[in-house]
């Protein structure tokens, strides 16, 4: 399955795992590419030591690391400049004006995944000179708008693809939604929750068994869980979760979990994996996923079935 | 391009026409149907003369009728028996308790569409003996839900593919989208804001010169033009329109437009076509929309790309 994707970056899947913060380390990172995908530890909130560490555990596989931009404006300009430094795959830049990054990650050598929520941001994200757009729409797990993956797809393709390769990202979970993305003309997919639903995800074993019994029907988009960790996360950006409990008890307060014993309690709850006290933090996609498996053999199925699907026509 | 759809409705193309309320006319359902696909009048509110005077339009052609489902339960019964009695290709019910309809169109041997916006939906659905299930993303032009498209097809198609046929809804305008769907596993595809640009469809010129303009960022979900019409529409649905002056003003406005002047006004603009006084009524697929065509062509163009995209791989 080639696509402009697997040429550039010597792929055997159009396949690439999502930068999601704290959970995509370099155990997850390293095995999608070792599977012939392109694996993104997240870099997040830019926790410089952490991303060392997680750039130990991808080892000598050629791994990419992802970051939330407005984050990395507030952080030390070292963070980004010792990633570069590393030569990863790719650096990725998410929420957030990323020209700058772009810019400074050319100068280096290293191609830039711009990841936008809307036509606006895709032409902007060209205009900066993004390697890669990946346009991800609502169904997406974590952070994200409110646009669907269905119609931003094409229409970022007839906006940017000439400047710049395009990714589909939100609710793609099996070779179906492979097999769909190349028919929006996408040159291969993003990844999240998927790959979050891997063993060699960070992701505590409460928060997993949740996300694999709930159906798609099962998720919102809030700020809830950004107001209980004291995140100022910019609008329009929301974080689609499993709707537990805990979502519709604050849903019904007004200014949520803001207090300093409901901060703490959300942080107890998601250091004990406990996914009644805190949500999982994952996509539409959940509805697909019905196990956790090893990332490599994720990567496998999608590919078989994507094929099964194209064969077909 | 054959599908379980085509060769049980004997069309040439897996395209079926929303019955878009007061939009979608004889003309348009009948001209879709010409084409080859399957037209529905958009029987929306259940006003009988209308409905009548649209059966007319379309003379002998195979077309459906569709109904708002909550409407139908607060119409005349004589409504849904007087539609049934002229043997359509087949009823298409949304937005409500659908099984007692089912029920009756399958006494009277006409087949139901019923479109749902979540898992839990469709497996309602099937359980009332639906013989098509549409399942509709969130990307849809008026009236929908919050699940999008790119999970919710192949997720209906796991549940209920064995017991009904499924057609994708919501942010499909073109042969990409359709191409996406049977990727997605659906065995066709529900087309409303590409057909609702149609010369054929009932909607004044300044409307469709809006949305024709307007990229897919441009619209919203809201209740705005319910409560302007005092329409007393039941959660979880609402109306995505484009987002323009209109909906930008009242959505600051407690309570929205529920005065007397204010839905007088509403009435006045979508009467003389006045885009600035009401909104387009259409999807997230408008950023893919730049013409006003023929319904024939927009079927061809549609079979035309599908295949190239398929052919492709």
């Amino acid at each position: 399955m080639k696509t402009r994707l697997t040429e550039r970056f010597g792929l055997k899947a159009p396949i690439v795992s999502a930068p999601m913060a704290m959970a995509a380390g370099g155990r997850l990172a390293g095995a999608v590419s070792d599977a012939g995908g392109l694996g993104f530890i997240g870099g997040g909130y830019c926790d410089a030591d952490w991303i060392a560490a997680q750039f130990g555990e991808a080892g000598n596989r050629p791994v990419g690391c992802g970051f939330i931009t407005w984050a990395l404006d507030e952080a030390d300009p070292g963070v980004f400049d010792s990633v570069l430094a590393r030569g990863p795959a790719a650096v990725f830049l998410s929420f957030g004006e990323a020209a700058p990054y772009v810019e400074r990650a050319r100068t280096a050598g290293v191609p830039s995944f711009v990841q936008v929520q809307d036509l606006t941001g895709a032409r902007a994200a060209r205009d900066a000179g993004a390697d890669v757009i990946v346009a991800q729409g609502t169904e997406a797990g974590g952070h994200g708008a409110t646009r669907g993956t269905m119609t931003l797809v094409p229409e970022v393709v007839d906006a940017v693809a000439r400047d710049a390769l395009v990714l589909a990202a939100g609710g793609i979970a099996d070779g179906r939604g492979l097999a769909a993305a190349l028919m929006l003309g996408a040159d291969g997919v993003l990844v999240g929750t998927r790959f979050w639903a891997a063993e060699e995800a960070l992701v505590a074993e409460g928060f997993h068994k949740a996300a694999v019994e709930a159906s798609g029907d099962a998720t919102r988009r809030s700020s809830l869980p950004d107001i209980a960790r004291g995140l100022d996360w910019p609008a329009p950006f929301t974080i689609r979760t499993l709707r537990n409990a805990w979502v519709r008890d604050w849903e019904k307060v007004p200014g949520g979990p803001a207090s300093a014993e409901a901060r703490h309690a959300y942080a107890e709850a998601v250091a004990k994996g406990d996914a009644d006290g805190a949500p999982a933090i994952a996509g539409e996609a959940v509805g697909l996923i019905q196990d956790v498996r090893p990332a490599a053999e994720i990567v496998e199925t999608m590919m078989q079935e994507a094929r099964v699907a194209l064969g077909r026509w």
